[in-house]
């Protein structure tokens, strides 16, 4: 298969990022469109067509992997994706396959970073894992005995909107104290502002203008009182989240994918202690918690295509 | 297959049940023992084998199906069940398979009773499910993709253990706000205790010595203002957890079983509105909410019956 190629897209609400991959996992092109640039989805379908003919680079591809926001797997569409300009249900997976005319498989961007990191990552050999992705909210893509756990919709695996704290954070979705409110880097800028804390006023975070989620860890690596705070809360939470979550499919590993989880061991090991201090007795000391280690700008591509891979290595 | 039988036991700490059921789930023979009785497994083992052989019905059993606590499929034991007197791991399906010489099947009984309901009761025909026990606790029995979720070391779908109020009633797992603190036999009979009332005082209850779940359902159907408070305190937190597990496996279904659950029509219909008023938007309107068809004192039998013909139909 070394000369066969698998076309990864990571379709995001700023950037769509796009490359080809080979069944080793490495990435002999890549490029990238600003999403919303493209009013309708049959038009970003043909830009990407388009570059990849005039880069004569067509012929080796054997299958097109796409992760998206709302993606449905079954269905090959993507529904209802609040980051989105293309509104309603978009066969996404049919009009790259009308173009391309190679196996398309689409399916949301926590899944694909799932399937990525068992292909190419730290759950390789895995069959009973989870990963969490951290960015903007908070996704999960959970693997039960090497199935990826889709449900009957599709729609399974949505651990950032399982409610933590009753009457919580309003979120997004309408309802109140969802695991992402807090646990995403929305969340973490959002505790800037609404943690409780001695130490507020002499933090360094009050001397940055509009301080992101990379700040808060910045600073607390720094030795900053209320961003240390801030990043025990974060984690406390997840680590109380993970903990219960177990009940559900009993992983033997969790992975922290993207974002937060990219400030990499202390938070790992607070998320970590947490959840062992919290979890029910026959689930203790059996789960591991790692970084992924997908972790560079091609990992979105990577687990996009991976969706192809996995139905055929 | 007519002729063929399964042996289907279900354990439980106070009586063990067991009969004989054929494919078609028509059991032709049951009996019971009292647990406790036996000061070790391999005993109990010996008198059920006494029992059938003194019956004549060993010779078409083909197998044996056992729904225990803190049942593990993988290992056939029996794991630290905190109810039962025989302490640590309990080999069950090698004891059972020595003296039989047949094929046995053991997990615990939720999802047992989960197997059974997609053979013999109202989940037939359903891919995705989950079962909800309500009996002295919650157990949890979930299907997806119908594959029975065990896990890595066979302990999934603890949702009795999942904690849904914070700092909330101590649970018999050392934890605080379990679920089946408060949704299960023993957490309505606390109710009682705990909740707080206007109606308390006048309410039928007090009269009762000792009174137990049912005694709550009976008197809150009889139109006792304390008691239909406590039905839709119980009602409520339950439809809130189970808004939130549908961000687990997506499940079609929902089936209620046991205990609590055989007041029926009117707690259903409540946890149902619960659920749906609390649940993320993308399962609105998707999920069903069943009594389970099983209810009888065979089910438990049956279920763990169906494990065996699970893996033969």
């Amino acid at each position: 298969m070394d000369n066969k190629l698998v076309l990864g897209i990571d379709i995001g609400g700023t950037n769509t990022v796009f490359g080809l991959c080979d069944y080793n996992g490495s990435i002999s092109y890549e490029d990238s469109v600003v999403t919303k640039d493209f009013e309708t989805p049959d038009l970003l379908v043909k830009e990407i067509h388009k570059k990849l003919s005039e880069a004569n680079l067509i012929d080796n591809i054997i299958g097109i992997g796409i992760g998206a926001p709302n993606g449905n797997y079954f269905s090959g569409t993507i529904e209802f994706a609040p980051n989105l300009k293309w509104k309603g249900v978009i066969p996404l997976s049919n009009l790259f396959h009308s173009v391309f005319n190679v196996p398309v498989e689409l399916t949301n961007d926590a899944n694909a970073a799932a399937i990525g990191e068992s292909l190419y990552g730290c759950a390789q050999g895995e069959k009973d894992f989870v990963t969490i992705t951290l960015g903007t909210g908070l996704g999960s893509g959970v693997v039960v005995n090497d199935n990826m756990i889709y449900g009957h919709d599709g729609f399974a695996g949505e651990y950032g909107h399982i409610r933590v704290i009753p009457n919580g954070r309003a979120c997004g979705c309408g309802r109140n104290g969802c695991l992402e409110t807090y646990v995403s880097a929305t969340g973490v800028v959002r505790s800037i502002d609404e943690l409780n804390s001695t130490h507020r006023l002499n933090s360094s975070l009050l001397n940055i203008y509009n301080p992101t989620a990379v700040d808060v860890f910045t600073e607390a690596e720094k030795g900053d009182q209320f961003a240390m705070e801030i990043v025990d809360f974060t984690a406390n939470i997840l680590g109380d989240a993970l903990a219960d979550f177990a009940c559900f499919s009993s992983p033997k590993l969790y992975v922290l994918f993207g974002g937060i989880a990219q400030n990499g061991e202390p938070f790992k090991e607070k998320v970590k202690a947490k959840m062992e201090s919290s979890i029910l007795n026959i689930y203790k000391n059996k789960i591991e918690v790692k970084i992924s280690t997908l972790h560079d700008k091609n990992a979105a591509v990577l687990g996009a295509a991976s969706l192809v891979w996995k139905t055929i290595i």
